[in-house]
C-alpha cells in the first residue's frame, strides 16, 4: 500500500515525459512473450491507451509468430525457417494474412476497446499502406517481403479521428501479390515514414549487455554510430544483430531515438517513457 | 463493336440516375457466387470504384461463406447447421473472425486497391463498431450473434476520408465474446443506422418470382406492406424468406429502397442503379 | 434496343477515364454548330452534368457569334471582319457585352439548371476576373482585346461551391475600358491560369486531317513541335491556324492535353474524355 | 475646408451604427436618378463598397429602366406600360434579360471593381436564385413575373467569399421561361428571405411627405400598422403605392427596417445608414 | 525508492480517471494556504498543468486575500471586514483590482509558463467575462459583488487556443463599476456557466468531519439532499458554511460534482482525481 | 451644425483609407497626455473600437508612468530616473507588473467594454508573450528589460477571436524573472514580429518639427536613412531621440510606416489614418 506522497511522486515525476512527447507520434513495436502472456498483454494495452489519452499519438505495430505456427499446424503446413525468417510459400502467405489481419490484429483491437480505449486494425493493404517487394535473400525465402513505400494516409487519418491504429505488417506489391514482412523492420519503416519521435521494440531481453549473464552490464544508451564497434567487439551478436539493425534505421530515417525494451516486465512502455531512469537501451 | 451512338446514349442515360445517387450512402451486401467466381468479383469491384467515383458513398458489406468452410475443414473442424445458420462453438468462432477480417475482407481490400480504388478494411470490432448479444433461437447456435447496436463512426470517418469501408460481420458483445453475424442482417442493421438511400442485396437469384421456374414472372416493385400477403400465397418462401426479411427490415429503418439482385449477372450493381429497367426486385 | 452487357461495358469501361479525370479541371470552349442546333446545346449541357458529377472539375467558356450578328443587326449596326475578326466600334462593344454576359449567357446558365445541374453566370468583369488589354494587329480593330491576366478566383470559388462555372469573353483593363476578346484564345489563357488538365475545342470539323476531304485521314494525336512541320505542309492552314494556336498555346501555358473535337457529333466531349478511341485531334 | 474636429466628430459619429449594422445583411434597391447620372452612380458606389469595408453585408439589387427601353427603341420593339407595369411579350423579355443582366448588371460590377471593391454579377437564373411565377393581374402582362421562391445559396457564396453582389432581377419558372421581375418586389422578396436588418429603397421623393409640396411634413418613422391609414388619408397615394407595399411587404417577412431614401442626394445610403438624423422616410 | 512495480501501478491506476476527465472541464479555486506556501503552489502548479496534458479542460480561478491585504497595508488603508466580507471601498476595489488582476493573477501564469506549461491570466473584465451587481447584505459591504451573468467565450477560447486560463474574480457591472467579488462564489457560477463535471475547492482543513479534532470522521461524500441536516446536527458550521454553500450551489448549476479538499497537502488535485480512494469530501 | 454634403465628403474621403488598412494589424503605442485625459481616453478608444470595426486588426500597447508613480508615493517607494528610465529594484518592478498588467490596462479593457468594443488585457507574462533580458547600460537599471523574443500567438488568438488585445509590456526572462519595458520598445519589437502596415507612437508633440516653436515647421514624411543627418543637425534631439529610435527599429523590423502623432489632439489616430492630410509625422 504507497502512501499519498509516493503515489504523488510517481504522477508528478511523469510530467515532464508527458510534456515531451505530448502531440508527437511513438511507434511501439509489439511481440514476444508482452504477446504470448494475458497479463503482460493487457498491461501493453493499458500503456497504450494511456499513453493515446496522455496525448501521445501512438501507433501498434505487431507480429504475431505463435497464432501462425499454431494455425500452420493445425492446417498441417510445415514451418519452415531460413536464417531466423520463415520461408513463406503460397499456401503459407495466405495463412500469415489470414491470422495476423483477422485473428492477432483484431483480437488487439478488441481487448483496447473493452478496457475503454479506442482502436482501428489496419494491415498494410488498407488504403495501399505497404507497398512492398520481394525481400532479396541468399536463398530463396518465397513470399517475404521488404517495405518499399509507406503510404501513411491511413494511419494519420485513424490518429486525426481519435483512434489507436494496430497495424499488421502484411503488404502487396504493384501486381497484388501480397507478402509477409518481418515486424521489426516494418515498424521501423513506418516509423520513419511518420518522422516519429520514438521507436520502442518490445524483446524479451533486459536490452543491450556487454555481458548478457549479467544483467548489471546493461548499456543504457548508445550512439548509432557506435554500433559498428560494439558488433566487432562481439556485443552485438546473434538475435541482436537485427534487432539493433531496425533501431539504426529507424534513426537514419529521421526518428529521434529507438528504444529496446523488455516486454516481461509488465508496463515495461510506461517505465521507459515516463520515468527519469528508463529501461532497456536506448539507441539515438 | 458499339456505334458511338450507342455509347454516348448509355452514359447519358445514366445522368438522371447519378444526379439520384449522388453523396447518398448506398450498402452493398456482396455475397454467394459474385463472390466465388473471379470474373464476377472483378466485376463487383469495378462497379464498387465507379459507384465511388461518381460520389455515391458506397460501404460494402461481405459474408464469406466457402472460405470459412474451407478453412474448417484443413483444421479438421466440422461443420454443422442449423435452420440455415452456422453451429459456431468457440474454435469456430475463432476460425470465423480470422477468415473474414483477414481473409476474404483484406483480399476484398487488395483488390479495389489494385484496380485503381481506395479501400479500408473493417470489422465490427474495429472502433466498437458492431456491438453483438445472442442470437435467440429455439435450439442453441453458440457464438452465432445479432447486432444490438452500430456505431457508425469508423465507416463514416472511412467515407469523409475517401475510402470504400469493406466490413466483415462480426462483433463482440460488452464482455468482449466475439460473435459471427449473419451478413444479410447485418448489412441492413447497418444501412438502418447510416440512413442509407439504398441497400442493395447481391443473390443467386433472379429476384422475387411469381414462378420460381419462369423469369418472365419476376415482380420488379414490391411494397413492404404485401410482403405477408406474399408470404401468405407461397411466392415468398424457402431460402427467400430470411433475404426478403432483410430488405423488410432495412426499409423498416429507414433505407428509401432495398433491391434484390442476381450477383450472377456482370455488373448487376451498376445495370440496376444506372438503367431505366433495373434488375432484380425492389422493396419499398 | 441495347442489350444490359453492352449497357454495363459502356459504363464499365468509361472508369478509367474517370478516374483519370476525377478532380481534375477541364475547360470546354463552346461554340460553332453546337451552340446554334438546340438539339446539341442540349446533348452538351447533359455532358458537362455528367462530367461535373462525376467529379470532374469543368469550367465551360463560350463565344456568341450569331447572337451578337443578330442583335447587330436589329440595332442596324453593321458588322465589318477585319482578318477573321470582328471590327469592335464603342457602340458594338456595348452590345457584345450584353449579349454574351446577358443573353448566351444566362441562357446556358438557365438551361443547365433545368436540366437539374447548377450553374453560374460570370463574365470576365465579374470579381476582375479578365483583365484585357487591345488586341495589337496591323489594321486597328478597335475595343477588340487580348487577356493580359486571369484572376481566377471567382472561377474556384464557383467551383468549390458546387457550381458549373459558364463564362462569357469580355474584359475590362486597368482604366475601365470594355474589350471583345476572342473566346478561343480567353480559354486557353483561361485554362493555362486554372492548371487544366485538358482544354477541349468544339468546333465544325472532326480535327486535323491531311486531306480534309478524307475524314479516314484524321490526325488524332498531334506533338506541339509537329505543328510547325504541319503548317509548312499546308495541312493546318485557313481557319485551322487559330484553332490550332490556341491549342498550342495552352498546352505551353501548362495545360496537359488540348482537343479539337467535332461539335456536330451529339455528346462528342463524353465520347472523346471517357472512350477508349477518343475523337478528334489531341495535342500534347 | 472642414476642420480635424469636424472630420473626427463625423467619423466617431458613425460608430454607433457601424457597431450596429457590422456583420447583418443590408439590401439596398438601387433606380431612379441615382442610376442615370454619373455622378450619383459613383457616390451609390462609394457607398456600398464602404459599407461592405466597415463589415456589412450589403446585396445591391437594381432595375434597368432607361438602359432596356434604349435598347427596345433601337430595336424598334414598342415599349407599353399597364398600370405602371410594361407589357412583356416575348422579344421583349427577351431585350430585357440582356439589357438587365448583360449590360446594366455588369456596368456596376465593373464601376465597383474598378472603385476598388470586389463584386460579382448575378441574375435571378443563377444558381436558381429566383424561381418565377407569372404575375396575376386584371390584364394580361406577358412575361411580368412574381417571385414564387428565392434560394440564398448564390447571394450568400458571394458573401462569404468576400464580394458584393448584384442582382439583376429577372427569373425563370420550372418549365424555364424567363420573366420579368419588378426590382422593388423582388428586393423585398430577397431581403425577407436573407433575413435582412435593412431594406434601403432609392427613389425620387424625400419620402413620405404629409404634404408632396412642402419638405418640412417629411414623415420620419412610420409603423406598419399606421399605413392603411395613411392610406386612406391620402398621404400615401399614386407612385407611392407600391413604393410602400414593398417597404410593408420586406417588414412582414421579418427585414427589421425598410428605408425610402431620396437617390437624388449624394451618398444618400451613407447619410442614412450613418448619421443621428437619417434621411427619408423609415418603416419598421 | 519506489520499486518499478510500485511505479507503473501509481500510472496505470489513474488511466480510469484519466478516461473519465479526458475532454471535460474541471475548475478549481485556489487559495488559502496552498497559495502562501511556494512548495505547495509549485505542486498545484505542477498538478494544473499535468490535468491539461492529460486532456482535463483545467480552469483555474484564485483569490488573493493576503497579497491584498499586504499592498493596503503598505499604502496604509486599514482592512475592515463585515461577516467574514472585506468591506471595499473605493480605494480598496482600486487595490483589489491591482493585485488580483496584476500580481497574483499574473504570477501564477508566470509560474505555469516557467513550468513548461501554457497559461493565459484573465479577470471578470476581460471580454466582459463577469457582469457583477452590488452585493446585497444586512450591512453595507462597499464595492463587494455577486456575479450577475457569465459570458463563457473569453474561458472557452483560451482553452481552444491551448490555454490553461487563470481567473481573477473581479467584475464590472453595465456602468463600468468595478466589484471585488468572493472567489469561491465565482468559481462555482463559472463552473456552472461551463458545464464543468467537477470543481475543487482547495481549503485548510481536511473535508467536512463529524468531530472536527479526530480526522477519522471525515465524510468523504455528501448528498446536496443531505446538507440541511447536517447544519441542524452542527457538522456544518462556522467557516464551513459559506464553503458548503459554494458545493452546493455548483451542484445547483448543474456541475457533476463539488469537492473540498486539503490545499496543505501536496498534490491534493491529482490524489483526488487520480486515485482510489479520492481526499477530502465530495458533494453530488 | 455640418452640413449632409461635409458629412458625406468626410466619410466618403475615408474609403481609400481604410481600403489600405483592412485586414492589415496597426499597433498604436498608447501613452502620454492621451492616456491621463478622460475625454482625450475616450476619444482614443473609440477611435480603436472604429478602426477594428471597419476591419483593422488594431493592437494596443500601452505604459503607465503615472499610475506607476502614483502606487510608488503611496507605498513610499521613491522613484528615481536614470537617463530617462525609470531605477527599477525588486519591490518598483512587483509594484510595475501589478500596475500596468492590474490597472492601467484591466481599466482600458474596461472602458473599451463599456463602449461597445470587445478587448483582452495580455501582459507579456501571457502565453509567454514577451522574453525578456535585462537591458545593458552604463550605469545599473536594475529589473529594466529589452524585449528578446516576442511569442505572437496570444495575440493573433485574440485578433482571431474578434478582440482588441491590450498589452501591458513586462516580461519575464526564462529564469522567471519580471522585468519592466519600455512601452515604446516593446510596442516596436511587437509591430516588427506581427509584419504589422503601421506603429503609431502617441507623443505630446505635434511630431518633428525643424523649430519646435514652430507648428508650421513640422515634417510630414521622413525616410529612415534621413535620421541620421536630422541628428547631425539638431532636428531630432533630447526626448525625440528614443521615440525616433522606436520609429527606426519598427520600420527596420519590416512595419511598412511608423508614425508619431500629437496625442493632445482629439482623434488623432482617425485624423492620422483616415484623412488626405495626416497629422504628425511619418518614418518609412
Amino acid at each position: 500500500m504507497l502512501s499519498n506522497e509516493s503515489k504523488a511522486q510517481v504522477l508528478t515525476r511523469a510530467l515532464p515525459y508527458i510534456q515531451r512527447y505530448a502531440g508527437r507520434v511513438v511507434v511501439v513495436k509489439y511481440g514476444g512473450n508482452a504477446m504470448v502472456s494475458d497479463d503482460l498483454r493487457g498491461a501493453v494495452m493499458s500503456d497504450i491507451i494511456l499513453l493515446s489519452l496522455v496525448g501521445v499519438k501512438v501507433v501498434l505495430v505487431h507480429g504475431g509468430g505463435p497464432d501462425i505456427t499454431a494455425v500452420l499446424q493445425k492446417q498441417g503446413i510445415p514451418s519452415r525457417f531460413v536464417g531466423g525468417l520463415r520461408y513463406t510459400d503460397a499456401q503459407t502467405v495466405d495463412v500469415v494474412q489470414m491470422v495476423l489481419a483477422g485473428k492477432t490484429n483484431k483480437d488487439l483491437v478488441a481487448l483496447i476497446q473493452r478496457m475503454g480505449g479506442r482502436a482501428i486494425g489496419l494491415c498494410g493493404l488498407d488504403g495501399g499502406m505497404i507497398t512492398a517487394c520481394k525481400h532479396a535473400a541468399d536463398e530463396d525465402l518465397g513470399f517475404v517481403g521488404d517495405v518499399a513505400r509507406v503510404d501513411t494516409t491511413p494511419i494519420l487519418n485513424a490518429l486525426k479521428d481519435g483512434y489507436i491504429p494496430i497495424i499488421a505488417t502484411i503488404g502487396a506489391d504493384e501486381g497484388g501479390q501480397v507478402y509477409n514482412i518481418n515486424a521489426d523492420t516494418a515498424a521501423a519503416s513506418i516509423a520513419g515514414a511518420l518522422g516519429a519521435e520514438n521507436i520502442v521494440l518490445m524483446t524479451d531481453v533486459r536490452g543491450l549487455m556487454r555481458d548478457v549473464r549479467d544483467q548489471a552490464t546493461l548499456i543504457p544508451v548508445v550512439q548509432v554510430s557506435e554500433v559498428p564497434a560494439l558488433i566487432r567487439q562481439g556485443v552485438i551478436s546473434g538475435g541482436m544483430v537485427p534487432k539493433v539493425a531496425c533501431c539504426v534505421e529507424a534513426v537514419r530515417r529521421g526518428v529521434h531515438r529507438a528504444v529496446m525494451i523488455d516486454g516481461r516486465i509488465p508496463h515495461a512502455i510506461l517505465l521507459e517513457m515516463f520515468s527519469d531512469e528508463g529501461i532497456g537501451t536506448m539507441f539515438h
